[in-house]
C-alpha cells in the first residue's frame, strides 16, 4: 500500500502524522480517551489508514509510547554506568522522568490504559519494556549510594513508587493546579522549579544519616 | 417514589447500595470506567432509580467521592488545630491519605474524571471541596513548622502535589506491582509499609538543617 511511506507536505510520515495527532489530542484532553475518529480528524487521515498502520488501538498505544518513551529506557542504562556519584544519577534521573511528563503528560495514564488491557501480554510487554528497567536502574543507584555509604538503606521497590508518583502528579493533576491553584499552565519555569523540588525532597531523604 | 427509602435485604438503602456496587466496579477494574448496565447488573437495581437517586454519572460520582472522602476533609481541620509537633501531624496527615487510597483506590482517577467534566462548574467543586481544603491543612502545617524551626522553607504548592502523587502511586499503578513485581495485590502489611516509607521521604526532607 502507497499510503505507507507517503510523506505530508511537512515531510512527516503517515504514521508520524498519526502519532503527532494522538500525542497532542490525548495533551489537550489530559485524558487517553481518544478514538480512532478523533484522531482521523485531527490528522486528516482516513481511519482505515490508522488501521493498516497500527491494527488496532493497543498497537497505536505501544507505538505511541515507544516514541515518547523509548529513548529515556535506552538512557537510563548509561547514566546507571556513569562514573560519577550516585546523588547525581538520582538528580539527573528525576530531571529526566520529569522532562517526559512535560513532554508527554499522558505518559503514565497511557501506560495505565495498556497494563489494565484485556490481553494480559500487553501488561506483560509494559511491565518488561518500561516499569521493570526503571525499577531496576533505581535499585543499582541505590545500591551504589548504600556501597559507597551515602545513601541510607531504602526499600527500591517503595522508593520506584514513591517517586514516580511524585514526578508525575503535578502533570497528571493539571486541573487541580488550574482550579486550586490559578495555574492554567505548566511553564518551562515550574517544570524546572518542581524538579529542583522533587530532586531534593528524594536526596536530603535518602542521605545516610 | 417509594424506593428512595426502600432498603434492601442487609439494611442498606437503594443509594447506599448503588454507591457501594461502583465502588466495587471501580476498584476491581482499578478505572473510573463504569456505566449505569455495569451498576445496575452489579447492585440489582434497575437502572432508571440510578438515574432516580443521582441524576446523571457526574452526580452518582459526586456523592461517591463525598462518601469516601468527606470524612477525610472533616478531620484534617482538626489535625491542624492539635496540640502536637508538625512532624506528627505530616505523619498522621499522610497515613490518613494513604488509608483512604488503600480504601478507595480509585479516588484520584475520581477526582480527575469530575475535574476534566466539560462543566467547569464541577471542576471548580472539587477544588474547592477538596484540593483546596488539603492544600491549605498542608500550608498551615508547614507554617507551623517553619515558625517553630523544625522545618526548612519549603514551597507549599509543590511540597502538595509530590505528596499526593507519593501517596497515591502504588495505588493507581497496581499494575506495575502484578506485572513488574509480582505483587497480586496491596496487603495491610504493605500499606503500612508504604505509608512508613512516605512518611520517613517527606519528614527526613523538610526537616531543618
Amino acid at each position: 500500500m502507497e499510503a505507507a511511506s507517503k510523506k505530508t507536505a511537512v515531510g512527516l510520515s503517515t504514521a508520524d502524522a498519526l502519532l503527532n495527532a494522538t500525542s497532542a489530542l490525548m495533551t489537550e484532553r489530559n485524558s487517553v480517551d481518544v478514538t480512532f475518529m478523533d484522531i482521523a480528524a485531527r490528522s486528516g487521515v482516513n481511519s482505515a489508514l490508522i488501521r493498516y498502520h497500527f491494527g488496532n488501538k493497543v498497537g497505536l498505544f505501544k507505538r505511541l509510547l515507544e516514541r515518547d518513551a523509548g529513548k529515556t529506557i535506552e538512557d537510563l542504562d548509561a547514566l546507571v554506568r556513569a562514573d560519577i556519584p550516585p546523588a547525581q544519577k538520582i538528580h539527573h534521573h528525576i530531571f529526566g522522568v520529569i522532562n517526559t511528563y512535560f513532554r508527554f503528560p499522558y505518559m503514565n495514564r497511557l501506560i495505565a490504559a495498556l497494563s489494565n488491557d484485556a490481553e494480559s501480554e500487553t501488561a506483560r510487554f509494559i511491565a518488561e519494556r518500561f516499569t521493570r528497567p526503571i525499577a531496576a536502574a533505581q535499585k543499582a543507584i541505590l545500591e551504589q549510594g548504600q556501597r559507597d555509604g551515602t545513601f541510607r538503606a531504602i526499600d527500591p521497590m517503595l522508593f520506584h513508587f514513591s517517586l514516580i508518583g511524585a514526578c508525575d502528579n503535578i502533570f497528571q493533576a493539571r486541573y487541580s493546579l488550574q482550579h486550586a491553584f490559578g495555574i492554567e499552565e505548566i511553564s518551562d519555569d515550574l517544570r524546572r522549579r518542581y524538579a529542583d523540588h522533587v530532586s531534593s525532597l528524594v536526596l536530603k531523604s535518602i542521605v545516610a544519616d
